[in-house]
């Protein structure tokens, strides 16, 4: 990853989610998957204004509500946990039982409050924790300087192969201000929320309705922007700690940098976001597609993902295959009011169609674009300002047969 | 085929859209294929009263446009042609130039209003329709009694593997009637209306707006209520014909047997449907998702539709995993108003969620029951007195390598 000036964004070259002053991190094995750490946690040595936002799936997974009424209390954490390997949903009672008493634990060995503790699992649903490995792994939870960031973002993967970690800096009130992430995320993504974890930490100072606001609006750019599979799971979550160390003029909305954050914020949810994309199970390639033209947000975000979806777009582009009229007709059933006559199609460069009739170009050419890893198509629907941007991947053979077997 | 008594509807053991009165067809090929047919008519004796459903895709192709015109002229049709290979979707001017073509070439030849022809088209979005071809093929037309509706529904096909016929017979006023249909649909299936192309003849005398009426509320229930792959298509139409020739008293929504009537058409509809999506690319099983319990029928509806189209319920299905997980989930992001807590789930006739939470079943029951090729699966919200039922495929390898490389 190479240090990007985008603006005033400074995209580190190597970032975590402990760049940002004051928060530890670490991870480990604690028996809940075979060899693979499964046991991560967060820490801030002082208590941080917290923000989330959680799936949309009925079945939400225990975890989730232990978190929300921890944030609901008093806006703050001080703490998150993680264990991965089971997901602790669909456990009835005995799951939110079980994740209070995560919850209580750590808040012990840290000797803080247990509502400044929040919890998050991910993994197969309706197996209850383990909780002798699970009261084990917090005893050994360490906040001390040796921090392990890499260790926390590994302990946090189930099907992905590869971390997902981030860091961007900004100057706010002279001081520099960092916002780091690690997520996870690879099988049963979907907008909304599909099985996936976002931890963001900054040591930013920031007003709690505000970081709510801004990681509602962010989430819904970024990580509601993208898909592997259409599943969409009962664990999802993104938490953001703003610990306050940088002693800036505390952000809200009316602070004259706000912008600045919120751009910010932006980046690292869609750096991990594209990175969860690029990992989708089976993935050989990351898609982006780009509306423009509509004549509602709401269009321009139903025609992209509508798009990012389609089975039919996934397979042609594993095949190499510059499909347009699988694009066009996947633009067509999202059930938006969009004018056919109108409708603009490009596959990288190549303009593919345009006014709702296909255009002229070289197969070849669209065959050698789509054998690349990166791939990206445009929609212009020419009826309005509005855009949107969705992150996905191709259908493979492997997302096959990585599902027919994988027990989640 | 067995002839099934259900209630008084019959359902013929071999049945075709010939089987009612005054109905004939055939196919050809005229070449816009290698090998196979992929030209065919029906043609009644008499004009017909006839109704269709339509995609509800943005982009409605060229022959759905033509049709729709036609049948909203006077209610009537008297023939229908169909070519397969080239759908004449984004074809622009042209493309309404050649469908208009295409009707009064053939309108001419049989002799009869351009309005009493209805046309369709299924293939390649994009493409021109070859009018030299199709104008060859429908100088070959042939109406004498020399019927051959295996060649109608072989003509129509396109990634299908089997043609889909059926027909019932039902008593209506002391007069046999009879209900046949057609079907083609593989790939590129969803409700909304996904390729598919289906043709329902009758011989029953029936009023037009309660022909419409019966047929919209049918394939709400059936043909909208299949899903392949999760994409819709810009060609999809169901199309019914109701010429009358037994002579019974006009069938409408006040007649004392409309019931019977609408209940034989709905099954026409599901066992076409039902073959359909049995006939899915790549599909090595039928899925059917029972739902029940629901607080309204758009709840009802979704979550099955939801199950039915999960990504990894299906590949899940393949592999013959009783992964509850997936169902549960997939109920979950319906975004329908259901409560966790009372969520049952089977697989088969094995239980395996009751309340919200897993019971204990025996896993290799579970794998056996999915090793075979017809798969039910039943959800009881426990919310309400709606139902609803989706049907659909496994995802398989097979889908992934016939979409890699076919230009749809």
């Amino acid at each position: 990853m190479v240090t990007v000036q985008t603006e005033a964004i400074e995209l580190l070259k190597e970032g975590h989610v402990t760049t940002p002053k004051g928060f530890t991190a670490g991870g480990i094995h604690c028996g809940i998957r075979k060899k693979r750490r499964d046991f991560g946690w967060i820490y801030s040595e002082t208590p941080a204004v917290a923000a989330g936002v959680y799936t949309m799936n009925a079945f939400q997974a225990a975890p989730l509500k232990v978190t929300k009424r921890a944030i609901a209390e008093s806006n703050q954490l001080q703490a998150i946990i993680v264990n991965a390997g089971v997901a602790n949903a669909c456990t009835g009672q005995q799951g939110d039982i079980d994740a209070e008493e995560m919850q209580q634990n750590a808040a012990s060995i840290l000797n803080i409050p247990a509502s400044y503790v929040g919890v998050a699992s991910t993994g197969v649903i309706g197996t209850p924790l383990p909780m002798d490995k699970i009261n084990t792994a917090i005893q050994e939870i360490s906040i001390t300087n040796e921090s392990a960031p890499h260790h926390f973002a590994d302990a946090i993967l189930t099907t992905d192969t590869v971390t997902k970690q981030v860091a961007v800096q900004i100057e706010i009130d002279g001081k520099t201000i960092t916002i780091g992430g690690a997520a996870k995320g690879s099988g049963m993504i979907h907008p909304n929320m599909a099985t996936m974890l976002g931890f963001i930490t900054t040591d930013a100072a920031v007003e709690a309705d505000s970081l709510q606001l801004a990681l509602k609006q962010t989430t819904d750019k970024t990580f509601n922007m993208i898909t592997v599979d259409g599943d969409c799971s009962t664990n999802d979550m993104v938490i953001v700690m703003a610990n306050g160390m940088q002693e800036n003029k505390v952000l809200n909305v009316s602070h004259p940098q706000w912008r600045l954050f919120v751009d910010a914020l932006n980046m690292v949810s869609e750096e991990l976001a594209k990175m969860i994309a690029r990992d989708g199970e089976g993935a050989t390639k990351l898609i982006e597609v780009n509306v423009k033209g509509a004549p509602s947000q709401e269009t321009a975000s139903q025609v992209a993902k509508a798009v990012i979806s389609s089975n039919l777009v996934k397979t042609a582009i594993y095949g190499a295959d510059p499909n347009w009229g699988r694009i066009v007709c996947a633009v067509g059933y999202s059930e938006q009011p969009i004018d056919p006559n109108k409708v603009c199609v490009a596959i990288g460069e190549i303009s593919v169609v345009k006014d709702g009739v296909p255009v002229a170009f070289n197969e070849l050419d669209g065959k050698h674009y789509l054998q690349q890893k990166d791939i990206t198509i445009q929609v212009n629907l020419q009826d309005g300002p509005y855009n949107a941007t969705a992150w996905g991947c191709d259908l493979t053979y492997d997302y096959v047969k990585i599902n027919a077997s994988y027990r989640t």
